[in-house]
């Protein structure tokens, strides 16, 4: 590993040990707070502490009571950029918290904000072990091995090393799959994506950045037990659902709305993490993984969407293009 | 006030305060789980202890590692039948939890399964002074002023009785724009809503239970704050948004996405908490109080786009026909 990483990494830790802690929060924007997701959902499975996640710009003006002393604010910004998390970050650093920024740019906005920056790799010359998944889930299974010391919590942060093989083999096992995607949906000018638990957040991504921002498909990521409280009325032979069933506790809400949209949408997309390959992956750690692995098999679900619809990925009409 | 509902909300605020008192959690699923949101979003706000807000299914099969005892479970499900809530109720209390469940009808399984059941009025003769959202801000503020008396609180619980006053008087005063909305957007296929802060139960329950539930129109409800990472790049001249500005800490975040979204779209309608009609609400409790009269103004946007179409709030293709 990259020996400033492990630093970095190290510093943050040891700052979440020795603070008096009270509570985590997740801050970030759109895919970075959707990358984060996991985390929350895995610190409410396994410790008491209270950890909650939020908009940066929702944080900020919120203004949760809690915050203070003993909170660990945890962030996110791919370039450091984003303005709003920046200003998370000190936010939360006035109000006494220990800050923890991931950003793929060192002295970035955000990573001068932050007292504990952490840098991760990207690119095509990246490993996903030191990429921002790895890099998140060294810190959190670090935290909660430091806190509440469990083999398995060291299992996990070893199975990190198997992420760029896990990643690779199962790409290339959906690489079909996601090409039949692309033909089959490339006229939609709407898809429902739908996931719960540990996958919710991947669900959000996808609708949010991939089919709203970088393909202008209408979505909305749909939370499969919510589905059946409202949105499952919409649900006809021809509105597209994609679907990622994760494995798990939660599973079986997954299920239930699979049982009903294949009923009633003859366009159902089903992304199951039980055909992933996950080989080095502890049994139980299985459903906490999934998440990372699913978000890699989708994003080629988008490059094939968008190789057949003619948009590539990386057009915009507002980002980049004005103030706002 | 009803004796019946005076005793319910003081048993229910008595045993809070005779708890070990940990967390909170708001539990229901739909509708009834965006009605919730303000009163965790209060919560958030004024007081350290930790809240958080679950789908009931999601609840039950996520199992947060922090449920036990100490914890207070607040759940609702408006004819007490939804299984999932009901269940939840009942996990819930096994754990250790104190169980208060809101729901219109007395004996229903979620009344039997939570230790402390609440009624709330509904129909014709209601009034909103013990309807579900005063019901709920009886208890939420009646809380507060136990475990963290303050005068504030006493005229929040006060301002509950010119709740049906203001229903009137704002679906009055809102009636021709929601006439309006209805005959000019009747044809659309899909309409975005968006807000923020204490109003986004308000976009979120328009969005799942009235857009896509009753009139089957496509819908997702964004987050202010996330519109620009993200979803905002969908904007364009003919696409629908409806915008719910609140008052107080959060309204930057929906200035900011007003600013944007009417540069881009010719189809957008703001219902801007600004222009409601809020006497007898003392300045800083203001906010809080706008999703309630949201909720009753766009319940009439509703309306008046069911009339314009022609397909009833009532009509249903899957709920009351099948199991599912």
């Amino acid at each position: 590993m990259n020996q400033e990483h492990v630093t970095q990494l190290n510093d943050a830790i040891r700052a979440v040990k020795s603070t008096d802690l009270k509570n985590f929060y997740f801050v970030a924007c759109g895919g970075s707070m959707a990358n984060l997701y996991p985390a929350h959902y895995i610190f409410d499975r396994e410790i008491e502490t209270p950890s909650a996640i939020y908009s940066s710009n929702e944080f900020v003006h919120r203004e949760p009571k809690a915050l203070g002393k003993g909170s660990v604010v945890i962030l996110c910004s791919h370039s450091g950029n984003t303005p709003e998390t920046a200003k998370a970050a000190e936010f939360a650093r006035k109000k006494g918290a220990v800050t923890i920024a991931f950003s793929n740019v060192v002295d970035s906005p955000l990573w001068k904000a932050a007292e504990f920056p952490i840098h991760y790799d990207y690119g095509v010359e990246a490993t996903a072990k030191e990429g921002n998944s790895g890099m998140l889930y060294r810190l959190i299974f670090g935290i909660l091995n430091e806190i509440a010391a469990n083999e398995k919590y060291e299992k996990a942060i070893g199975s990190i090393d198997n992420l760029q093989k896990l990643y690779d083999v199962n790409k290339e096992m959906t690489f079909d799959a996601a090409d039949e995607f692309g033909k089959k949906y490339k006229r939609e000018k709407l898809i429902y994506t739908m996931a719960s638990g540990p996958n919710y957040g991947v669900a959000y991504s996808f609708t949010s950045c991939l089919l709203m921002e970088m393909l202008w498909i209408n979505s909305n990521a749909i939370h499969a037990g919510e589905y059946f409280h409202g949105p499952f009325e919409v649900t006809d032979f021809d509105v597209p659902f994609l679907l990622i069933k994760g494995l798990g506790e939660t599973r079986p809400l997954d299920e239930r709305a699979h049982d009903f949209v294949k009923k009633f949408s003859e366009k159902l997309t089903v992304v199951d993490a039980k055909d992933f390959n996950m080989d080095g992956i502890d049994e139980d750690l299985k459903s906490y993984f999934t998440p990372l692995i699913a978000g890699v098999v989708l994003r080629q679900y988008a490059d094939r969407l968008a190789e057949h619809t003619g948009h590539p990925l990386s057009v915009r009409r507002y980002m980049w293009k004005m103030e706002y």
